[in-house]
């Protein structure tokens, strides 16, 4: 199976990790971004969206959107598992989901698409607006997760799922790309974010 | 089960439209958004984002997001199937699903967020170039729609499943509140609503 990939980019990185937890292996292809290689007519015919990650299978299907080849390769390797083994469990891995992806990855999109590095591009017109609303909303959900964290140890709960990589993948790049690095104070958070990091399948992929 | 509810959100429909299909009966309690009852502290311990659905259990457990409720329906009810049944198709399903939640859905609730309903009810300022977006990819998304559904009659592929739940409730939505009903020319994408809409699980939900 080949991955369409871009190493800076934090969606490809959801499934580079997810495959590592596994023992997965992936031929990884780059389509350089900002050459817009996720543009061209052959790769929209790999993705009418244009976005990466894509996962091409041996007989050339194609599937595109990050969270629906990490449940491909949960559904082929289900070890160990990240998405919930019971309906209760399922449930609340995607709640916690759905809350990191919503609240917290898309503002941070919100921030990185209406600010410089995208400007300096020339691709958006950015909204000054758009960008300080995200930035606050970004800001308050640090404070959530920290007073959510000194609850439990992982994002859904007492163990670690999808939930905590897509967390910890929006984090490092919110903290390297649009300058929305949480507060050294939010300590909860901090050691959460040791607890995944130091994972070998995350650490590595 | 009791599903924390409103008449006209489109979320909340998701679910009443997945257990009428699955023929699950849920005890529906309105919660007035019109009134703010889903910022209280009450409900804040029920759904700490502050957002309907939810869903309690008999053991007072709460599930939020419409989707992860969803999901929670599909594991004690798994008839008809609505989320793939083996890895090929709950990837399928999946990627065309979130390619509809975060190209048009989220596009549409932008538009209404910074639109006038929301704006009267003073509870945001609106960002007019934000609408202004939002609204262009609105439309361009509807195009992409129509050209796709002119080779296949559901938005996954050949069957019914949560992507056009998502789609046509999203839709529905986008022309009764946000003035973004889709243009009559196109026929493929109307046809493909009339063969959802048609279906006493989503005409009655």
């Amino acid at each position: 199976m080949r991955l369409y990939d871009f190493p800076n980019a934090p969606n490809p990185r959801r499934v580079r990790v997810v495959a590592a937890e596994k023992g997965i292996d992936l031929e990884y292809v780059t389509i350089d971004m900002t050459k817009r290689q996720h543009k061209t007519p052959e790769f929209l015919r790999k993705n009418p969206s244009g976005k990466i990650p894509v996962l091409e299978l041996a007989d050339g299907t194609c599937i595109g959107e990050s969270i629906a080849i990490c449940r491909y390769l949960e559904a082929i390797e289900p070890t160990p598992n990240l998405f919930g083994e019971d309906a209760l469990e399922i449930a609340q891995i995607e709640m916690a989901h759905r809350q990191i992806e919503l609240e917290l990855m898309s503002q941070i999109g919100t921030s990185w698409v209406n600010g410089p590095i995208v400007a300096k591009a020339g691709l958006v017109e950015p909204i000054e607006a758009a960008k300080q609303r995200s930035d606050g909303l970004t800001k308050a959900f640090y404070r959530r997760m920290d007073k959510e964290l000194s609850e439990r140890d992982y994002i859904a709960g007492n163990r670690y799922s999808i939930a905590d990589i897509t967390a910890a993948i929006a984090i490092d790049f919110a903290g390297a790309l649009v300058s929305l690095k949480p507060d050294v104070e939010l300590s909860n958070l901090w050691a959460w974010h040791a607890r995944v990091a130091g994972r070998p399948g995350y650490a590595n992929a």
